[in-house]
């Protein structure tokens, strides 16, 4: 995305993720994406499992934190704070783990569920391609207005 | 680590981590490993950051969660548990980020704080190679006797 | 609740909450339960304020705590482990707060997200009398054989 | 405290506390309180327990939230956000329950953990009589300017 774009828009935003180093590192892709919601996706790798075979819950929490993030990419409150030079940091990020998941892609379904003036909080559910309910996830995000552009 | 051992060492865990393929995929390193604590580290790279250049927060969860486990591995309910068959999944993981890193290494040390008959608790202080403070991460485990292994 | 009973019905429950002496401490109404769901409800009363004049956040989480308590009462699992002399203990409860709450009451529906054999989710809402939502909240609870009742 | 108090004393807190209707509701005692750490106290009372006979983990809840509100208060950043008609306000609180306490009293101990402009983290350990960890909880707050105290 240039600095000319002031808005997000679909195209754009997964365009950029088709490229986007840290995705490709771990295979992650963007599904869909809309004001408030994403859906996120990771296929299995044998480079993504712990010893035992199962998925390291770490990228479990990526697919879940990425996710989170592009629902925020297109609503307004994400793009008017984003023209005035602000930003959207996150707090904090917290996962469940329902499942382990061994051979199976999984896909994240993230929504923003309230949108303060300065907290943001956010759920998202991990399936398996099997449909089977792998993880729960949600964050908190704090919007900080373009002077200060700091976390925390 | 071959089925034969029967208890982990700091070097049969340091030699299995350098070649483990997650770990290489985003360059984790195991600094120290006793029992009940750990130290894991992840040197700055262009591919784990996001757009605007600062470490992602799964990568930062990720280096949590698996500091973490490594706290595990040498404690005697581990080794007692995976002697019979048994072992201990993740029930939950929780990130509180402090601060964005740009440019910098991180390096987390993680401590059992409570080790339960069934739950098992873990928290982990992550600084970057400045020594500011990063982000804490929080992590429940569940210990799962040998006759029925699967999470939740 | 009697030793004979050896399953809960709703009456049963909502007689025995009228005359609780913590819930009559608090004003706390159990309106509803149903296995894996219920509904309490917390009236408006100046001594459970802040100083600011707002509903203790702690009062809220007491809400929160009953109802998933509740929500789990009438279920088979706890029903089969209470007959053999188990228990359901709570491993963590987390409040998210999305509103102050002045001069209404607020009613909390919980319902049991997950039932793993040892470990279980529920999940609550908080909703003001002006049907504003003022606070959601979560809960793991772990699920203890008769042998060793014991938390943590 | 009167509208005329700039600025919390010890001494200005704890007799609030005395005559504070929730705190008397529970029985909840401020035992101390400096600048970003307070020392809070429940006693054991028949009408705080669960029908087990344990302490409800509502009532820890309570202790933790007011121990973490009191941790704030004497702070520099606090005052200063009062004195200009702002506030602290928390946007979320999280317990984990480590053993059950039937016939002790509880102590919380309370701590700023780190001071954010913006978000304010918070850790407690509540300990019973007999010297045994019951719970840990922590908290986070955000700082609210002074044109608009609206939580979340």
């Amino acid at each position: 995305m240039t600095a000319e774009d002031t808005r997000y828009s679909r195209e754009s935003i997964q365009a950029f993720a088709e490229q986007f180093p840290f995705f490709k590192l771990i295979g992650l892709e963007v599904l869909d994406v809309e004001p408030g919601r994403s859906k996120t996706r990771l296929s299995h790798r044998h480079d993504l499992t712990q010893p035992a075979g199962i998925l390291h819950g770490g990228v479990i929490a990526s697919l879940i934190d990425t996710g989170i993030a592009h629902a925020l990419l297109m609503t307004d409150r994400f793009q008017e704070l984003r023209s005035e030079g602000g930003a959207l940091v996150s707090v904090d990020l917290r996962v469940k783990f329902f499942r382990p998941v061994s051979e199976a892609g999984i896909v994240c379904e993230s929504t923003i569920t309230r949108m303060g003036r300065q907290i943001i909080h956010a759920e998202s559910v991990v399936t398996s391609d099997e449909g089977k309910e792998v993880a729960k996830g949600d964050a908190t995000y704090m919007a900080i207005a373009g002077s200060r552009v700091q976390r925390g």
